[in-house]
């Protein structure tokens, strides 16, 4: 085996199986080494974005390390902002670069940069592979640190093209990983004992206690724990905004989801005296404002940790509803079912409404919404699923990569895209990726034809343009549906709910991916 | 004024008229300011690789400042892959990013990154405006730095949201920075007489002189010069490889192009005991090779430098025209008119025949071909034109970006994309620009399916591989006349020499945008 046979052995014995690729000329020996493994499942994508968006969903979903394979620092680079996003969900993704060959460096060959440099910032841990006979053990680390750094996340190993193609040994005896399907607790229960106690004191001197669930594990489970020791303690359970994967059901115990707003934000913290922290830090605005401050919770309101955003949520609450002595919240029965609604216009509302009645049980959700966010709060009784926020990081365009990711991890699970068009411009070769792998993605795409949230955020500040050239897309309209056709994947425009549900209906029972496009008024 | 405002100002003191912008929140203050200035020309695009290539073309066609304006730290990152391209071809492009404001940093908000970090590796200078007082010379200073740098090329702006809102007072007296339209000669002239001395020499006692022409500023004029001093010296003038901006005709003396591989390019310089560096730094090879060096001129060939990169290049050619008592090379007339190839399949080179017919004089050529670069090589009689070479960095991805911006600094100006498929693909978004702003470009889409120059260097490396999954783009095929419809750009699809004709002449002869997929055998 050469070097590069040895760091795809290293990320596969990490539990690396799928790798969402574009490699070009310094990754020629890493693309023929992943082309001798029968165990990673390579996925092309035609864009980096959609190589980092993709291995982002695929880890959320599958719960185990994803990889990507790119090219040199300039592709590397344009799998950063969905990178971003990997890292603020605490995906532990695992990039692939290939640089030229140790001494080609100094020549200063035109694609030459300092990766090291663009890498800092959206990983948790960057690598740079020495030699071969380091190859196999730097895979291992690599996949390792995404899982058990001090946070999960991204992951960068830039390998040199020498290093790749240098002949090596096999693989060190004895040197293989392997950890179970699930993400591990991240040492976290080595405290265990006392932070619990610590947190059953603060909640028992509290008076209106708020338990705040966040991180990539905010499942059923958790809810239900956290429910149960929330009304035991005359307390409310949240649930912190734009969350890497958040389990969703009617039946479940209405758990708020904290506003994007500042206000909306604080509102719901507003007469607590106590937030404990499950799996997330303390909330702070999404960005500053005029006479404002960073904060959402009062600095007058106390704080616990119970647990860190890799830890095993379901797992830290179960403990401490033991601590309480309380037992798992039930699900509710008596749920309403949702009614479609009649011929309607297409809004965020009636959008909920239509989703609500459609979404079936286990579904995946991608919502890459924005504006029209709200269409995810009405639920559907009896279907249980499973929602991803893309946009973690706030960087936007991560929603059709997302999905496209999640697919391949669950491919017995319909999965919905809901994106608006302003962000699925950025990434739309998603597309095409899940044409050539069949993936059952429904994406609903809202045409608005406007960047709305920046019109929002212009009537918040009081600004007033003379022109809308640089917030308004409906010049020309892009025709989503010929968009998509280009890349094979079927598709039909709507404008009402009823042929929006119609499609929808078409969509998920229909093998593969097909793109309604749901022009907003 | 705000900040915000004076900012602005600055950058149009400092020369800038045009913005490619993709803004977000943290911009809504320069979006604000843009749209009370009259001085620049705001085009909004789809994604952030579209805005840096757009500045690019625009910055190598127009000789001054283009500005870019993008979302913090993950939305400029997506223009990283295109500022690489634009730093390698030391183009003047000024980024400006609105950051958090300076308090909300420290909230490590979701969409904090570390912007330094990420912006170091492509800008010659990063700056962080300290507050509204320094706004406007910020601004003057980074359109200064964009060209006055030791190297002229991207310079990068982070602007925090407090500094753009906050009133300041009108610009500072007597500050205004103004400078002619065409790039400055960078104070090489400094040094001149005895520069030109010393090349003088060199070239008198050399037998077989080379004289290496490159940078943004290979027009008529400076090879004219060159073939001149060459044919008094008995050497050759040859064109580095991968250019900004060369113009080109078949009227021309004819200077050789340096090759891409590494035996094409050493083969270039096989006989010579000289190589005079004429805006251009000596070659090295594209990538690295088992069992090879990076360098192309062996070590034994002396070498001697006129001018750096960012010079006048003519101007200094001129000069050592005048020290070596030779006139100006004159322009040939006894070219044969080139002829259509009879109805064929398209090849790089029956395009190459039919671009020799049909390019029209003053055209722009942008150059993203790759693996059927062969096509620009035949010139047509009484056409002299501008050939930009898209990925002077090697990051594929510019060619659409950059005629887009070619196409809004020269309106009077055809511009011709020869466009490969698998570098479209990861900025197709620059179409929609296109159709918005109307501009005149006719793109040759070259469909081959394949990502063919990893075939060429697995080839090259003897490599075989059992899957084409990660080079081939045929499955699904890409429909580019579907993707350009869904952008509003008009597009025909051909499979001959006939129709690939008649479309250029239609393309070429109607306003707007046309796209022409040409499907190759």
């Amino acid at each position: 085996m050469n070097g590069a046979d040895a760091l795809i052995a290293g990320l596969v014995d990490g539990g690396v199986d799928t790798c969402f690729a574009n490699p070009g000329t310094t990754e020629l020996q890493l693309v023929a080494a992943l082309d001798r493994s029968d165990a990673v499942r390579s996925v092309l994508c035609l864009a980096e974005g959609v190589c980092s968006g993709a291995a982002d969903g695929y880890a959320r979903i599958a719960r185990k390390p994803a990889m990507t394979l790119l090219h040199l620092g300039p592709g590397f680079a344009n799998s950063l902002a969905n990178l971003h996003n990997a890292k603020r969900a605490a995906s532990p993704v695992v990039t692939v670069i290939g640089d030229h060959a140790t001494w080609h460096l100094a020549a200063d060959a035109p694609l030459t940069s300092d990766i090291e440099s663009l890498a800092a910032p959206m990983s948790v841990t960057v690598t740079r592979v020495a030699d071969a006979a380091h190859a196999y053990l730097d895979g291992c680390s690599a996949a390792g640190a995404s899982l058990f750094a001090a946070s999960t996340g991204p992951a960068t190993v830039i390998v040199p093209q020498d290093v790749c193609w240098t002949e090596v040994a096999d693989r060190p005896a004895g040197t293989s990983l392997t950890w179970g399907p699930d993400w591990p607790d991240n040492l976290d229960h080595a405290g265990g004992p006392a932070r619990l106690a610590a947190v059953h004191e603060a909640l028992r001197s509290a008076h209106r206690p708020v338990l705040l669930l966040g991180g990539a594990h905010v499942d059923a489970e958790a809810q239900r724990w956290a429910a149960a020791v929330a009304e035991k303690f005359g307390g409310r359970a949240l649930v912190a905004g734009l969350g890497p994967r958040h389990d969703r059901g009617a039946e479940l115990p209405t758990l708020e989801v904290v506003g994007y707003f500042p206000e909306h934000a604080r509102a719901a913290f507003a007469d607590a005296d106590l937030v404990v922290l499950c799996g997330t830090r303390a909330p702070v605005t999404f960005f500053g404002y005029p006479d404002d401050v960073s904060t959402v919770i009062g600095d007058d309101v106390r704080r616990v940790e119970l647990c860190s955003t890799s830890a095993h949520l379901a797992g830290w609450l179960e403990q401490l509803a033991g601590v309480a002595e309380v037992a798992m919240a039930p699900l509710t029965s008596d749920v309403g079912a949702p009614q479609l609604p009649s011929n309607s216009p297409i809004t965020a509302a009636t959008l909920g409404a239509v989703l609500a009645v459609l979404t079936p049980e286990g579904a995946i959700v991608v919502n890459e919404a924005l504006s029209n966010a709200g269409c995810m709060a009405p639920l559907a009784h009896g279907a249980m699923h499973i929602e991803l926020s893309a946009t973690t990081g706030g960087a936007i365009g991560n929603g059709l990569p997302c999905a496209l990711g999640a697919a391949i991890a669950a491919p017995d699970r319909p999965v919905i895209a809901v994106q608006a068009d302003g962000s699925a411009a950025y990434s739309l070769q998603a597309l095409w990726s899940m044409a050539r792998e069949q993936c059952n993605v429904t994406i609903i795409l809202l045409s608005n034809r406007r960047y709305a949230i920046l019109d929002v955020e212009m009537k918040r500040a009081g600004t007033q343009l003379r022109s809308q050239k640089l917030t308004d897309l409906g010049d020309p309209q892009i025709d989503w549906v010929a968009l998509a056709a280009g890349f094979s994947v079927p598709g039909i425009s709507v404008n009402d709910t009823d042929s929006l549900a119609d499609a929808l209906r078409y969509g998920l029972a229909t093998p593969g991916p097909y793109l309604i496009e749901a022009a907003m008024p």
